[in-house]
């Protein structure tokens, strides 16, 4: 293309959160250019300002980057290995979803095409893209991310994890897994509580300050990992086991769901009978560590 | 006792929460009598000016207010309930670990006895207690809670939920359930994060992080469970299904436990199965709500 410059960049799969990434570029100002499957979801983004790139194949060359944002890791291969439209010589920016294992498939297959290769996941809902609240992590090499580091700026608040191309899928899943306990530990709460005729807006800030405070104790707990040695400073496993014991009798007899409460209690009584109830709980990271049968 | 005053307090139960308390309350300058079944306990509490009463009985009558803590609430009933120890006349404040039945219960015993009560949990580890940080929720008869606030007020920060004796069991399932929720989600990232070598230190911030900020929600999604409406403004609860299935994916492949995400995935599937894939995640109240058979 006759417009590409340093700054231009192209954008694949326009579905809301593509949409959202192309919006914030042309607002940034980059020459950008747009492609989907379906043509019509550029008409927005063609109004704005972006040129809508006939094939795949002439967006990847339309741009020294290109960011990709579709369905799924699949859908990735089918476009970018299909027809004309093979990666080489540019640098691609993986945001679609997926497995850290996907990542690294991917990571290796764009590298045998000449490309290189960057894997993010985007720790934000579209409306946040442009913003700093949209949290955006990238892994891969890291020359290859600070080399377009000021193309990605304009995506939110970007982050390079490290070379492993799976890492950003990995602290994609971590996060998740605290947004949704954290979630599930307030309705488990809120569930409770209704009750004896509590309303969620009168429990919410009490839940609220318990996962702040607790959150803050991580990093000392981490050390305990780091170091292998769980002494129970502040309580043994064993103390809790019992207080876990009230909960999923207090989840049965208010006739509320009780299988969270089960899965806390069940980790703990298998670490307790593996030894370690004089420990403190980090050291339950050994059951999380380690896969069980269905 | 001749030396009875407004001020005066009993602690029986002198396991370490109840030496933390009845410490507190010397140190405060009350009037401090104490009982427990095996006395030696009680050794360097008389050497900080407690008295030790003969018998649980003269504990009880030592004091208009009288502060309980022992394993349970069989071990409430049997210490009061026996011998010389009726519990008439006097204020209970029943700082033992239990459920709300067992609280409301206790109510209605006490009350039988004459005696005023209150049920109450301490959310604290035992070398907290005596500061702001720790936290003891009490229920039942907001009136008995304000005449005894002063005194109480040596223990931490004391907060009264309301009448319903139940209440400070329930705030506790609950406050215990996100603390170990947080925790649990935790380790399933630090376990997820290990299999690429990354750091249990490395990670705690970024955990920490997800978990006030989710924390912050919530008093935005409680709105939504006490209007029964849930619009996905946000997020839509299908496309959350999806990336648990990442979740899950992820955590077998990398041969780490997978209950939690197992679990995760499963409420939402129920809800979505239920007709409310299009709605937002607070709509798992229902299923959090309602028993499931084990």
């Amino acid at each position: 293309m006759n417009n590409r410059t340093e700054t231009s960049v192209t954008v694949i799969g326009l579905g809301l959160m593509g949409q959202a990434l192309a919006g914030a570029l042309l607002k940034a100002g980059h020459p950008t250019t747009v492609w989907n499957r379906t043509a019509s979801k550029a008409d927005r983004l063609v109004a704005e300002g972006a040129h809508l790139a006939p094939t795949a194949g002439d967006a990847l060359r339309a741009s020294p980057l290109t960011i990709i944002c579709v369905t799924d890791y699949r859908a990735v291969h089918e476009l970018l290995g299909a027809g004309d439209a093979e990666p080489d010589g540019t640098t691609l920016v993986n945001l679609t979803s997926g497995t850290s294992a996907q990542a690294r498939e991917s990571a290796r297959w764009a590298g045998k095409r000449g490309a290189r290769y960057l894997d993010g996941a985007v720790m934000a809902v579209p409306p946040a893209i442009g913003t700093a609240e949209a949290v955006i992590l990238h892994s891969g090499p890291q020359a290859d991310f600070e080399e377009h580091k000021p193309i990605l700026d304009a995506l939110g608040t970007v982050i390079h994890l490290g070379a492993d191309h799976g890492l950003a899928s990995l602290y994609d899943a971590a996060g998740l897994t605290m947004m949704w306990s954290v979630l599930n530990a307030w309705l488990q709460g809120t569930a409770l509580l209704r009750t004896a005729g509590v309303e969620a807006a009168a429990y919410a800030p009490f839940a609220q300050q318990i996962a702040a405070g607790v959150a803050g104790w991580l990093p000392g707990y981490a050390a305990q990992i780091d170091s292998g040695s769980f002494p129970a400073e502040v309580s043994a496993l064993e103390t809790d086991a019992r207080a876990m014991a009230h909960l999923v009798e207090e989840s049965e007899a208010a006739g509320v769901n009780a299988e969270l409460p089960r899965l806390i209690k069940a980790m703990a009584d298998r670490s307790i009978a593996a030894g370690h109830g004089g420990e403190q709980y980090p050291v339950l990271i050994e059951e999380f560590g380690r896969p069980r049968a269905r």
